[in-house]
C-alpha cells in the first residue's frame, strides 16, 4: 500500500483524526500491513509489546483467560479500531490477548512512535484522553448492564448498539422511525454470547424470551425489528443513559 | 488551608504527582475546600460541570440511576481519589452522580485550569493517559468478574482488593504470609453489596458461603482471614490477572 493510501486509512481512524501531516507521515513510514486469517493469535496477554494495531478489515477478538482456563471476551473490534496502544502504560506488556475472528488486513505501528508523539504533542495527547474518556463511559455502562439488566435485555441492548449511529443506541431516530428494520448480526451467536458474558444455552433461552417479548424475528444472522420503540422500551428501561 | 498545605495535599494525589510547582500553584489558587456531611449530593448525572474534585477525607459514592429508578453504584471513592475530571470530554457534563457517603473534606478545582494545562503540558497529559489506562484495565477486570465469578468469589475479591498494596490483590506477600489478618470493611455491607451489583439478600447468602468455604470470620465490620492463600485460591482461580 502506498504511503498516501496508508495516510488516508489512518485519517479515517478516530485516534489519528487530529494528527498533523508530519505525524501521519512518520506513522505511515513505520506501518506494516498484513493479511491475517480467522483464528490467528496476534498476541497473548502479558506478551512484551513493541507495536500496536489498527483493524483495516475483518475483526478481532480481545480476550483474557482465567487461571481456571475460562476465556472471557472483553471486546469484539470491528474495522477502524485501534488496539494494544495502552500496553505503553502497562510495562509495555499487552493487557489482553487478541485473535483474528474475521480474516482481514491489520496495520501495525511501533509503540515508540506513539510514545514520542505523546512526549511532545499535547493536542494529540488531549485527543487521546478524550477517546479514553468515552471508552471509560462505555465500560461503566457495561458494568451497569451486567449488574442489573436481564439476559434478554442485554441482547436487546446489543442489537440497539449494532444499529448505533455515534453514541445513539438504535441509530438516529428519523432514519428508523416507523420502519421495519433488518440488521445482520456482525458476529456469530457463540461470539456474541461470549461477549455478553453468557453461556451459549443462556443466550439461546434469552434470545427466545426477547423474541417473545418484543416481537423481533431472528433467522440465521438476520434480525428483523418491527417496532424499534418496543425494543428500546424493553432494554433501555434498565439503563442509566438510554437514547434520548 | 494555606496554599502550601493545599499543594502538599495535591502532591499526594496520583494525578498531580508529576506536576510542576507552577501548575500546582495555579491549582492551589483556584482550589475550594469544603466539609460535606454524609448524604450530601455533590452533583447529578448530566449536570453542567465547571469543577472537578479530590476526596481529602471521608468517601464518595459514584452512581447512576436507570429509567426504572434503580441505582447502580459504579464506584466507592476513598481519600486521594480524583473524580469528575472526565466531564471535560463529555460536553462538560458529569457522566455520573456523586454523593458523600462518609463525611469529610472535598477539594474542588476548575475544569478550565485542567483543560488549559492539557492544552500545552504534554508531560502531564501523558501521565493522565497512564492513569486512565490503569483504570481501564481495572474496569475490564470488573467486567470479567461480573461475567464469570460467583457472588462469593466477588466478595472474596473485594476483600483481597481492600488489602491491596499497589496492584497486588491481598497485599504484598511477605507482609501477610502465614499471619492471621484482620481487616475492617471500608464501607457498610449494603454499600459493598450495591458496588458488587448484588441485592442485599444475595450478598448475605454469598458471604455465608464464602465464610464456610474459606474459613474467614466476619463480626460486624471486622473480617478475620486465617489463611490468605485459601482465600486467593478460592477467588483468584476465576480471574485472568491473579496476584503473582
Amino acid at each position: 500500500m502506498s504511503a498516501e493510501k496508508i495516510i488516508a486509512q489512518l485519517k479515517d481512524v478516530s485516534l489519528f483524526r487530529v494528527c498533523s501531516s508530519e505525524f501521519l507521515e512518520r506513522l505511515s513510514v513505520s506501518a506494516l500491513i498484513r493479511k491475517f486469517d480467522k483464528g490467528y493469535l496476534l498476541f497473548t496477554q502479558d506478551d512484551v509489546a513493541e507495536r500496536f494495531f489498527v483493524v483495516l478489515s475483518g475483526a478481532v477478538k480481545m480476550f483474557r483467560e482465567t487461571k481456571d482456563g475460562i476465556q472471557v471476551v472483553t471486546g469484539l473490534l470491528p474495522e477502524k479500531t485501534v488496539f494494544g496502544e495502552t500496553a505503553l502504560f502497562h510495562d509495555k506488556k499487552y493487557p489482553f490477548s487478541a485473535e483474528v475472528i474475521d480474516s482481514g488486513e491489520i496495520l501495525s505501528l511501533p509503540l515508540s512512535v506513539l510514545e514520542a508523539e505523546l512526549d511532545h504533542n499535547s493536542v494529540f495527547s488531549k485527543h487521546m484522553i478524550g477517546i479514553m474518556a468515552i471508552r471509560e463511559k462505555m465500560q461503566e455502562q457495561e458494568i451497569e448492564h451486567l449488574s442489573i439488566q436481564t439476559a434478554p435485555q442485554r441482547i436487546g441492548c446489543f442489537l440497539l448498539k449494532t444499529l448505533s449511529v455515534g453514541e445513539i443506541c438504535g441509530g438516529h431516530d428519523k432514519a428508523f422511525e416507523n420502519k421495519k428494520i433488518t440488521l445482520t448480526l456482525p458476529y456469530d451467536k457463540t461470539l456474541i454470547a461470549a461477549r455478553l458474558g453468557m453461556q451459549p444455552e443462556t443466550f439461546s433461552r434469552a434470545l427466545k424470551k426477547l423474541k417473545a417479548d418484543t416481537n423481533i424475528k431472528v433467522s440465521g444472522a438476520l434480525v428483523t425489528i418491527e417496532n424499534l420503540q418496543a425494543l428500546r422500551d424493553y432494554s433501555c428501561s434498565a439503563c442509566s443513559t438510554p437514547p434520548s
